[in-house]
């Protein structure tokens, strides 16, 4: 069963442990068929040496495994949330890679300090607010995913592609699960570069003037985007 | 005698080393048969590359060499008295990982800033008080294992499974020797991001809701933990 | 055309990723032969590991394409304008190193606080200044080089072979495009060494003694310099 | 003549380089043969890929070239410096690694915050006040190597083998060129150790207790050492 997009998700899992941003088995990526409306992801705590493209798990919308025999990444309800509230997006990944947890811990937002960040995050990352007790209690995983859908009520998820919870660490996403690792590689590269610039200038560097941001993002991203070899 | 134990804390010895936590021959684990009261061992300073299973010695709980040529690890009677102490514990981990003796030599217990720390660890890591004088001359090993163990006094050692020794560096342990040497690298993981953390947030950065904290550390380790593929 | 000026533009864009200072397709090196007035310079955003001597582009000093299918680097205009304005420089790399970016970020000149910096450059990594809006809107790349060419008025760039794009990152250069690449990665462990300077001794740490800094640039690099084997 | 001197320092700078210790041709190493009263050292500027044991230079202890015909190491004349004035030592090791010269151009001596220096070194490691200009002028190699001993008028160099050289780097020397360099390679994470403390308690941390001090050093290099399988 989508035999495909299991591989692509084993791909995506295998290149995210490979860059270098995954300690043991923490780590996780997810991608979809939205026709199909079915999820392919990670399964739970299983080595990335061993896992194969049967390992993959498919789970629906609702968070039920419609294929597979093993258990889904504990943090599904989380991405299951995010595919249903952001409709254009196509991979989610989710790590504990030190920089951007450290933000995630320090409980701020990263600024956008410079063009390594304009040129593929429209702004800051933002951070969310902590979870309630009580969401919680009755489901975290769902509740993490509604924080961070709760913080983007006024942006733009394929613009900023990606965000911390506070007090544990990002998700990212993208056009699919490949594009998604991609955008946790660079956020956990900007966050390093962030940490850096806060040594250097102090707790509260200037951050890049909003004509350059905008000039870097649409060079990449925009509707008349002229970097690399072709169309996106 | 105990081969299989000997294999055990071997292999132990040189996944410590390949994590990257040991420079040449800082860093030492150790097995325990309850039943026989034996210990196995790394031998004092012999590299890694040339160690071989008849290099890991025997003890017993107080300290004699039972089985082996080589003297063993001269940080031994720390090891016994940690078994001696905390009867739970199937293997103990010692090293200079780099991030973890800066909080130790900061004399600061690492808080518990995030879900990192929390998934293997019920709260901060605790450091120790210094050593009385008259404690290091009369047996320094053994005096580091018994401020270990004053310190846990109010502490559960299977739930917070490591520690920092002031001005020293981490202790952790587990349920054998793999399971220590695992603590120990997410213990210099944790003590990293909570470095960055202190550089993003300033000196004192907000610790992990408690709530939070309890429920990621059930989800792992609880009685009805369900991360993973099967029963822990 | 120019097969081993394009030969040695790809050795050294090749080199440069392989000294780590490039995440994914982030950076590009260029090198002139003054004779044609022709530069060989980094195709945009295709992956090091398939690039060929056949994807780098030649462009003239007016940023024509003239030999070459692909679209040359995005940055291909702040090359071309260092070109025309430093008449002794062969070759230029353009990075996104973390220590490097950090300091642009920061806004902040590199202090020339030790001798490891002093033996490849006279004095402090100098920063520009912002862009002028009206800049980025007209031409951002050639502006980007307008505002290091501005900066280095009263330095000499055979001297001071590097410089910090604020908000952006770090450009070099050299005799060639092998030389630049040096440069680059040089830059990078100056730039650490630095942050690291800042973290110990505080935010303006003491620079190196003038004296000092002359007499290693000197010994590298004056009209008698005898480090090394030979000439250079 | 001396094949076996120079195959050990050929050795000692080649394991520099796999320590990671060493950018480029940046660092170099020397053993003494001292009935000879002969020093084989490192070529200057020589790639350490190409490094063969016949581009090992012998010099006397007046900096003549006895032996080779490569140039030695730029900094010969401060190695036979420390030869003359410290006779308990066989070999000298100098890098540029990149804690160890943020302290240097921090200007401050690292101080002993734990067990890790404590085992190699007996107390902090100190740092040489500025060079005067005049030395600089008239012999400056031969000045850094005066300015490190009149630093250890009153320390024992054998007890203290390593020192950073203000606004330069670290020197460091034992036994012999593989003492010299693994006492480099300790410095380097000493150092690296010293930075993250003070990022966590702040620029000016509580040093280890001397009886700990005391303690550590001597169970690794005092008259009755016991650490490792036989006698030093």
């Amino acid at each position: 069963m989508l035999l495909q997009l299991r591989q692509a998700v084993l791909d995506a899992n295998l290149e995210l442990n490979r860059r270098g941003v995954v300690l043991y088995t923490w780590g996780n990526v997810s991608g979809i068929d939205r026709e199909a409306g079915l999820i392919a992801i990670k399964p739970s705590g299983v080595d990335y040496a061993a896992m194969t493209v049967d390992d993959i798990v498919i789970v629906n919308l609702d968070n039920e495994v419609v294929w597979g025999e093993k258990k889904p990444s504990s943090d599904t309800r989380t991405h299951t949330a995010l595919y249903r509230a952001f409709p254009q997006i196509g991979g989610v990944a989710h790590t504990h890679s030190t920089h951007a947890v450290a933000w995630a811990q320090a409980r701020r937002a990263i600024p956008c300090l410079g063009t390594t960040q304009a040129d593929y995050c429209a702004g800051e990352v933002p951070c969310t607010a902590p979870l309630p007790p009580e969401e919680v209690r009755r489901d975290y995983e769902t509740a993490t995913g509604d924080a961070i859908i709760r913080r983007f009520q006024a942006l733009d998820p394929a613009a900023v592609p990606m965000v911390l919870v506070a007090g544990h660490g990002p998700f990212s996403w993208g056009t699919d699960a490949d594009d998604a690792v991609r955008n946790a590689v660079i956020l956990e590269e900007a966050a390093r570069m962030a940490t850096l610039t806060v040594t250097i200038a102090g707790r509260d560097p200037e951050p890049l003037e909003d004509y350059v941001l905008d000039y870097h993002y649409e060079r990449k991203h925009g509707p008349n985007a002229w970097y690399g070899q072709g169309k996106k």
